[in-house]
């Protein structure tokens, strides 16, 4: 299973995502599902992967090799990030069309959704969200998080927490809480933990982490949280099992 | 949707459950969950249920007519809650064999499944979970709390904070959060919330509670917990972008 979040606010971007990859129990392995690229000074291009593994990395790869051969369309020449968004759909729908056929007859899943969070020159910063069917939806002042994969034991923190105007350290943090929340219900979701916070117009990325499955500040974070959560649920108050009917006791 | 949880300590036993019941988002209605089935002095029996509901609707009815004819085989004369378990699973059973074909044929979701925590004299305590098969499992002293429905929003609260030996009063403060972060991210899931809690070797419910949707306490616990929540955040410290690769640091 695969955990990855997208915080789109006014002050920037935050992205982050687990590197745990399973096909069945007995076949657990590490993938990078975060991937960076940028062109620093014009553009800011970070895509998550979530879903088939076959098919999220012939995705990577096919908009690596148009990169590389400079192709008339490519992730660096495109004018705005909903035009990225469509061709990285284009290519979603590319692969389906070579792969989902022979994966479906063999009852294997075949989805697979991205994560793409960037700004580029003379655009505002955004998030999208593309579907295993090509097309894709944008993260909003309303709505400013995104996430794919195992989303669900992530979510409470999130809609508890995230506003646009939630400041960007914070928003990065919740993300390392949100993830800490889903590894701790789903073990298919696990370390190392890739975050890339980016500032709104720095047009490059000045801070992003890899945690450790052992990393210091993850467990220091996981038990101070556990800690904080503890008090708070103390501080509930017990449930009044006598109470009278009249909501005007309280 | 529904969300149902049942929680099992060394104290006896926490029930709570939804009351929304949605046919699509467009038919949204009221159905009590969560059922008492219990005879006072001899056994306690809750049963709540999730899933299509003329399905659990049937069961209910069928456990009911038992025990109104006095069937050889009810409720009041089983005399282990594993049977029980059993019985109730038969029933689940016989109800597929009527009505699944039809349901299927036309692409209804026929799935159902119930928790059923209480105890009969002679017996601790126990807390089972039927599936739609017809099986069942138990919750255990490693794990004792059971969920059927929408789990996920509300387990993260539950695997920080339920342990066997929990208080009872905390335990059913700690469905109640459940609850509550669950009705926060699925609005298919809803109050009036029912929740039972039984004292071991009572053998009778002495606390039960209906919360309506603006129930007082319901709001002042959300309240109380979102402050605590976010108080708990602004604990836990910023990503620390800078730090040396070197974990003594901390």
């Amino acid at each position: 299973m695969t955990y990855c979040l997208g915080i789109s606010t006014q002050a920037g971007l935050v992205i982050a995502a687990d590197s745990r990859t399973n096909a069945g129990v007995d076949n657990v392995s590490t993938y990078r599902k975060l991937f960076d690229f940028s062109h620093p000074g014009d553009r800011v291009l970070l895509l998550c992967t979530s879903g088939n593994l076959s098919m999220t990395q012939a995705v990577i790869n096919s908009l690596s090799k148009d990169l590389k051969v400079g192709a008339d369309v490519n992730l660096h020449n495109l004018p705005s990030l909903h035009e990225v968004a469509r061709y990285v759909g284009d290519k979603v729908r590319q692969i389906h069309d070579r792969d989902a056929e022979w994966l479906k007859k063999a009852g294997i899943d075949y989805n697979c959704s991205l994560l793409l969070g960037g700004q580029i020159r003379g655009e505002d910063p955004e998030l999208f969200l593309v579907y295993s069917e090509g097309n894709s939806i944008q993260a909003t002042v309303e709505t400013p998080f995104l996430q794919i994969g195992e989303t669900k034991y992530g979510k409470p923190i999130l809609d508890r927490t995230i506003t646009y105007e939630t400041p960007l350290e914070a928003a990065a943090k919740c993300a390392i809480l949100s993830l800490d929340s889903t590894m701790k219900s789903n073990i298919s979701v696990g370390p190392p933990i890739n975050v890339v916070l980016y500032q709104r117009d720095s047009f490059e990325i000045r801070h992003q982490l890899t945690l450790e499955p052992r990393d210091p500040y993850l467990t220091k974070v996981g038990k101070i949280w556990a800690e904080a959560l503890r008090k708070a649920f103390d501080d509930v108050p017990d449930v009044d099992w006598t109470r009278s009917p009249n909501p005007e006791q309280y």
